[in-house]
């Protein structure tokens, strides 16, 4: 397997520490969006779409996305399992990471990508160029605030994100609450739940690397 | 099981069209968004997060989000599998599911919800209340034609979006792109692998309820 990383962007992130709880060895290859290596012609031989992260498997099948990464992972080496249990588990992780994804992940980037004058003309990932919008910036920051208080609530509730052990959806939601410090915010001091749960999610190996 | 559906919405559609395909029988009520019946308390208490659909299992857990409640119910009903059979198709399959969220799903609502007056201040679904902006809607409609662009392609090389048979994916898709008529955009005519597609899926008898 060949796996396209990025060292600095949250969602080959997501993919490193999926792999990493997984305890599979992957050959790595590193890609610059700093550089914009995504958008060069080497890359988009890999992947047309100019994303990462991209898993190649073993039989040659090219995997964009975080969830194909992770479904394909999750089937092919099913311990320990990340993805759930039982049915209801099942459900659970892929419904939290999609909250994560909406009410998280995609706010953090409204508000980088809109703002910030490093990804002037860059406001949406992929091949085509799109003018940043400094009124969605605003709305990102706010709603990065809104799921700060989702989280609180839910992890007074619940010891992890989705269910009652580590999955996906701590990954996904670890990864999008620590890159909002690209837009200067943090989990509220009160927010004693979250705060805790951060600590111990940061203090695995695969937060590590 | 208990289905809460919209017969308008195009997310709670997608929901609808899986549990269709899977042969499951659920009771179902219908929550009306146009008479904000997401927002007031009987349905709060279902789902605080005041999204549809939302599919209570036999368990009483509650699962919102298309991918929470298509994860449960292929768990619970393999056959016909919608989401892969192989680890690589399953891959496939949420890899293209999240491309057709994204690329698809996500312009469409941009465009309608920050350009419609009847959302005004209703940009975001969910509890909060979040102000249009009408950049935002003028690059949904941008990004929209990206994607009739990216399907076509996919189209060409593919009989189905994620592999060689009917998937979640293309439910997803599909659901979309019948949904961009509320944005006024249509499939072009000269993308013909595209349209014999979108027919086929429409002909099927979970697109008709």
């Amino acid at each position: 397997m060949l796996f396209y990383d990025c060292s600095t962007a949250p969602n080959p992130r997501r993919a490193r520490m999926f792999i990493a709880e997984k305890g599979v060895e992957v050959e790595s290859r590193d890609i610059s969006i700093a550089k914009g290596e995504q958008l060069q012609p080497a890359f988009r031989a890999v992947n047309s779409r100019a994303t990462i992260p991209v898993l190649v498997t073993d039989e040659g099948t090219v995997l964009t996305e975080n969830l194909g990464i992770a479904a394909y992972l999750e089937a092919r080496f099913p311990e320990p399992p990340l993805m759930g249990r039982s049915a209801d588990e099942k459900g659970l992780v892929l419904m939290w990471n999609a909250i994560a994804e909406q009410q998280g992940g995609a706010p953090v980037a409204d508000a980088l990508r809109n703002g910030h004058p490093a990804f002037k003309d860059r406001a949406i990932p992929g091949p085509a160029n799109h003018a940043q919008i400094p009124e969605l910036a605003q709305r990102g920051v706010a709603r990065v605030a809104q799921f700060f208080d989702l989280l609180e609530e839910r992890l007074n509730e619940s010891p992890f994100i989705a269910c009652d052990h580590f999955t996906l959806a701590d990954i996904s939601t670890f990864v999008f609450v620590d890159f909002a410090r690209v837009i200067k915010m943090r989990v509220p001091e009160g927010n004693t739940a979250t705060r805790a749960w951060y600590e111990a999610i940061k203090a695995r190996p695969s937060a590590q690397i």
